[in-house]
């Protein structure tokens, strides 16, 4: 077969790999200095507790752990999820929770059986690439709501369904992650939190709430991170949670937290995805989460992200031109910066790689490519030391491209 | 929200759940003789292996194998799925295969990159339960094609073609189980296997073979099961292999082997669904097969299925009623059924359940619903005593049920 593009469906046809990923490589060139990946810190990884807890078990009942596990996720898992669920003040019932491959699985589950091509999906502009992605292969129409430093604006977020409604358009859901958003590093502020579900529960949308980053505050109080699930009276609000920035992404474990009525379809839909998620790894996470264990990494991952932030945020103020605008995130992985006046940051791209130093281009992540002078730069891989070289690459390619634009 | 009924896409809203999951709870219950499941036996499971492997590479190099892994896989987990294309002969190279969670996820990703609703996929009749629910979603037509205990009927094949054609629809592929298929453990005969695929060519198709059992012959020789994407001389076959019955489903591992062109779409549309496969459990695959242990280990598991096939077989011939026939596979994991004359095994289940021995209806795996006299009975699961009494209480119910529609 010469060509197989008569074979491959409308998705297939317009399928695009992702911009970060197409990144990668560039970034895997010796010294590089990468703010692209949003890849946690190797380092951290509980590797030792994770080889004991397999092999404990899998001495202990390796006919079970290797067999097909429910497509819901095991007892184990669903109590690991629950752990975590109720480090939020959230008491969830085992009717409630689907374990998902991680917490893209669950958004590309919840698409599925949401979304039909031309249903409107509310989003903050901008948002996760791989969200964007997903609801993009749905042909979802997409509807960016703009960000300040307090969050998503709920008078925006009105407007919005105002708007959409006007137009005929049906909202399917608001996609939110509520607490260091991925690309801005920002939060929602609390005292907007129920406002929102109020705009939610006027036009009655659904809310899918991705929180991976949730745990991983630098300093308290946690009420701060209360998720939107936390206030949800109605059932409102779909819940994606992650073991990927608290344990490890390589294990690919997540879930989803919702009505039994949707977990139920949600559940429907994964069997035919991929059967289950591997009740080895479901029954590890439960043991960490048990044993008191995880409570105290996050403790560890919380100092380690917060002196890589602390690291970033001083060297940009040591070394960015004015005009340079950034944000001050309390937690999380990402710092998301603005270049001034008409510069670029695709534009810049090939100059930042030639200083050695990559980031994420601000338009991979916005819905209506409205974020071409900003960028992601990410703290979360990188040591302290590297981070201030790389800033200081970055700066420089800012100077150079600022005397050219003037 | 009361109803979330009119938050549903057209795909949520028709969803279906497994009827072989169903069957899951009765099977469960104390005394029941499970012929439904398709669970490999957990004795069986390398559990030792699999933990040595973990804990030693874990501590090698655990902060490369509990990251993220590249989207196509792990060079150790597409050295794995070479291994397996190798031992039949075929040789691949990385830009030709996918790791994916299981040969369910492959299916699921096939179909998403290739299926608009409408297109027609082929298929053998019946078939793979977990595929159809895959196709189904997608909307696709799906034509049924006969088969007798050679396989797939090639001279059917030609007309479903060919009539095809003539109404104008767009056939996207065959789907096509080759060896010791699921549910009827026939296999396509060698001398069919061109054949196949030469009117693949002619009618312009693709082929997506499905091949979880092929290692799990009984007897040699091996080029019996020698998969059609070894005589595949125009990247038409796209080849979906699978860890699950020779390691342990548990891990979810599987691969697909295309053309690089349709393997970069799978890779795009994979990263969207999930982001990756568990490196862990790549390397340790790959470790299972370098070592040799894969090797003895399969020729154990044959030795095991074979004993259960042929007590199955024994247990038939002993007690079922004249007018009940049944196929006798040469490798896998089930026999195929057919009870005479008026009955029907869904009507029957009940009954059999009464008899505490499930089976899976033959109409779960008929893409027309053709199959209501036949039900798949599964040797994988139960030892040969046990299987010998299912038997007997099967042949008992036919026996009863028999009785009445005289």
């Amino acid at each position: 077969m010469k060509d197989i593009t008569s074979k491959l469906s409308l998705v297939g046809k317009n399928l695009q790999g992702s911009e970060i990923r197409r990144l990668f490589e560039v970034s895997m060139q010796p010294n590089v200095i990468s703010f692209a990946g949003g890849m946690p810190d190797p380092d951290s990884f509980p590797a030792q507790q994770v080889a004991e807890a397999y092999f404990e078990l899998l001495s202990e009942r390796g006919e079970l752990l290797l067999q097909y596990g429910p497509s819901r996720g095991t007892a184990e898992g669903v109590q690991a999820a629950g752990y975590l669920m109720s480090r939020h003040g959230i008491r969830v019932s085992g009717e409630e929770i689907l374990i998902t491959n991680g917490g893209q699985q669950g958004i590309n589950i919840v698409t599925q059986v949401l979304i039909d091509p031309g249903d409107v999906i509310l989003m903050e502009n901008p948002t996760f690439v791989g969200a964007l992605g997903v609801f993009r292969n749905a042909r979802a129409k997409l509807v960016g709501i703009p960000m300040d430093s307090e969050g998503l604006m709920p008078a925006k977020l009105e407007k919005a369904a105002q708007d959409c409604m006007n137009r005929g358009e049906k909202i399917k859901f608001l996609y939110i992650i509520t607490n260091f958003q991925n690309p801005t590093g920002l939060s929602l502020a609390p005292e907007r939190r129920p406002e929102i579900l109020q705009i939610a529960r006027k036009y009655d949308f659904l809310v899918l709430e991705d929180d991976p980053y949730g745990e991983l505050f630098f300093k308290g109080p946690r009420d701060r991170v209360r998720p939107l699930k936390a206030l949800d009276t109605d059932s409102r609000v779909i819940y994606a949670g992650s073991f990927s920035k608290i344990i490890s992404p390589g294990i690919r474990l997540g879930w989803l937290a919702s009505t039994p009525q949707l977990i139920e379809r949600f559940d429907m839909a994964r069997q035919m995805m991929d059967v289950c998620t591997n009740p080895l790894i479901q029954a590890m996470a439960d043991r960490l989460c048990s044993s008191g264990f995880l409570d105290r990494h996050i403790g560890n991952l919380r100092g380690i992200y917060a002196g890589r932030c602390e690291a970033m945020l001083a060297a940009l103020k040591e070394s960015m031109p004015g005009g340079v605008t950034w944000t001050k995130p309390e937690g999380g992985f990402y710092i998301w910066l603005t270049l001034p006046g008409p510069l670029s940051a695709l534009k810049m791209l090939p100059k930042a790689i030639e200083q050695k130093v990559v980031y994420v281009i601000g338009n991979a992540s916005s819905p209506d490519q409205s974020a071409d002078a900003s960028m992601r730069i990410s703290f979360c891989h990188e040591d302290e030391k590297t981070i201030e070289e790389g800033i200081t690459r970055l700066a420089r390619t800012i100077h150079s491209m600022m005397g050219k634009s003037k």
